[in-house]
């Protein structure tokens, strides 16, 4: 085998090194992985923060193997499995009716796509990434709908506040939420906002969905009238799911796919949401994380690096003072083989037990001294910030500033 | 459990009973596949011909159960499988690039729309189904593009040759190639067609690659410029190929998706790919579909109804002489529990051995034998021919006709 990297049409978000080679991993197992010369990383990727049991769960493993024979259904058609996951759904996340996807990219295109059939509206105004749709590419200029008919508001509510002047041009308002760079307060006002327009209010949750909770990250904060989920559904097994009021996804009736009835893919959905419906991996992630996070501030503190780190043990990012500094960071992470999903947000999984705790503080103590060189350095400031959080957010963290501001900011963070 | 069709938001392709309602299936095995009440059907859906191998393949469900555990790498990045299924697609289909998808419709989109944004050409001119995708909804009117830029010639070669007339603004030819219908003739035409537009050729072989010999099924017949594969790939497992030049295929660079690296679906791609690529499933399930064609057919004429089968062993349709006698057929069909995809292709697979063929020829007997009313009937018209190819093509069978004839056609099938 060799490493066919250059005959992949498409350039995949995953560890990669210096080079900007993908790394190759041979085998997975709980928190760790390991790559092909057989060195050990504690993962803090997880595929993107889609692996919330850890690898190889082993209900999940018995449940997929099982169904990999055929003892659980068939591809061909309609079975139990197919019952237990919308109904595990429907408790979890509520709607009327739930659509299933494999991908998060495909089920956001296509719960924006019925919304906009079913008003009768052309516009989507977007906020965070949904996925890596053609549809969902930049517009020419801020304000101004792409050639799809989506529409950015960056965060801004000021922005959005301007695009929903003309509410019955806009079918919805799609928002990937964040919980490290917005608060609760932001999220009552955008809901406030969809309200008193008249909006149809889309939560993408495809990356936080049950990651947080047993169901919605915004279920309280938002009540969005249509909800996307996939991240937290079955530990890396390829589904995703739409629910919302019947009259709004019609649209959905047209949707039909083949491998729709895959029962290994319905398994592991079936195991995992059994699981996060009790919130029993949530709380173990958390606190997991929680615990590293203590460590690790405490370590920047010590040595003295200007690193922030924002967001609690569910998600967390790192914020360094520099670009400088962030390279370095990730550096001797993946010299420690601390596997951090570079730039973006790191994810525990409830795999992470006391004695990969232990060991991910050490290697992080170790990563700290390998930084003494930026030791006492300048300290983070809000460009910092604001440039660490678009990377995570695509749009801009929740601070205090008028219009122009905000256009100096997009006008940079555009341009980068 | 109860049976929850209501709370799905869409309607499935997949086997139903007279009342519309999803058949529940609890088990599947080689050739058969079992229903909630214990009865034992033998499958010819095979979940839209996905299923080449049959169900539970024993090297597909160790392949499967193995990677669960983690042992062949992680979802979390590029492992040697990533590697071993893009150098087989790559040895199998050809293209300087392979991207990767999770469904046969996110592949065809791709393509056709990497396509458009690397020749700078607005139009895609289409004929045959591309997935539940809504860039493919028909347009108001034939040959007017739709609001996504997309144009239907539905198989007929005049028409194609009218919208090629202007060929600096079409992207790409995109067909779904059909071997029922249309015949060798037909397809070295469409290639002159497009090789004298100097217009991109993309074969959409979701549904035809692989299953016919190892590789494209018109390789030879189109040598099509890019290439998409699906349910030949994994034996029901959900992934899609696309390939074909880097020039035309490098906006997927922009492609990214989370779940890219599950390590079952690649287990299972990688096992079944190996197999594939020895021609020994297609030969086992074409001799199968043969033997099973010749009795269907004697049975049919022993009884004298007005049943024609259209196409091969790999892939064949009935073609009932009426509506009436083509609900009969299928519901007498699900009475003997022979499972077949209404209206549409049937699809042996290798699992087909001649014990199992021995039970579908006795219990194919005892269908014709139910429909005893309907012998002697009017024999199949060309129109029946035309209903029929239309279900499986979404397009019009090759005939000899003028355009008044196929703008009758049209109104007609369009219209049902």
């Amino acid at each position: 085998m060799t490493e066919n990297s250059s005959l992949l049409a498409e350039f995949p978000t995953c560890p990669r090194d210096v080079q900007d080679r993908p790394r190759v991993f041979t085998s997975a197992s709980g928190a760790y992985v390991t790559d092909k010369s057989g060195f050990c990383w504690i993962d803090f990727d997880n595929a993107r923060g889609s692996i919330v049991l850890g690898h190889g769960d082993p209900r999940v493993v018995e449940a997929v193997g099982r169904a990999a024979t055929g003892a659980d259904g068939t591809a061909t058609g309609w079975s139990p499995r197919v019952d237990a996951v919308l109904e595990r759904l429907h408790a979890l996340c509520g709607g009327e009716v739930v659509g299933l996807f494999r991908s998060g990219t495909a089920a956001v295109r296509a719960a924006g796509l019925a919304v906009r059939e079913a008003t009768g509206r052309p516009l989507l105004v977007s906020a965070g990434y949904h996925g890596y749709d053609p549809m969902w590419y930049p517009s020419d200029a801020p304000l101004v709908p792409n050639a799809d008919g989506v529409v950015d508001f960056f965060f801004d509510l000021g922005l959005l506040a301007e695009l929903l002047a003309a509410p019955e041009r806009v079918a919805a308002v799609v928002v990937s939420p964040d919980h490290m760079h917005l608060s609760a307060a932001w999220y009552r006002e955008l809901r406030q906002l969809c309200s008193a327009a008249g909006v149809v209010l889309i939560a993408d949750e495809v990356k936080v969905g049950l990651r947080y909770s047993p169901g919605l990250s915004t279920a309280e904060l938002l009540n969005p009238d249509v909800w996307v989920v996939a991240k937290g559904m079955a530990n890396g097994h390829a589904v995703s799911a739409v629910g919302g009021p019947r009259a709004l996804l019609r649209p959905l009736k047209e949707v039909s796919f083949t491998s729709f009835f895959e029962p290994t893919i319905l398994a592991a959905a079936d195991a995992v949401l059994s699981r996060v419906a009790t919130g029993e991996p949530q709380r173990a992630l958390r606190e997991a994380g929680d615990r590293f996070l203590c460590h690790a501030r405490k370590a920047l503190q010590d040595a003295a690096l200007p690193v922030e780190i924002a967001g609690d043990g569910t998600f967390f990012q790192f914020v360094p003072a520099s670009e400088e500094l962030e390279y370095a960071f990730y550096a001797a992470a993946n010299t420690e083989g601390l596997l951090f999903y570079a730039g973006d947000n790191q994810g525990v999984s409830a795999a992470f037990d006391d004695a990969v705790l232990t060991d991910a503080e050490q290697r992080f103590t170790r990563v700290c001294d390998r930084l003494s060189a930026y030791a006492g350095g300048e300290p983070v400031d809000e460009a910092a910030r604001y440039r660490v959080a678009w990377n995570v957010m695509d749009g801009l963290r929740e601070a205090e500033r008028d219009r122009a501001a905000t256009d100096g900011m997009l006008a940079r963070l555009l341009d980068d």
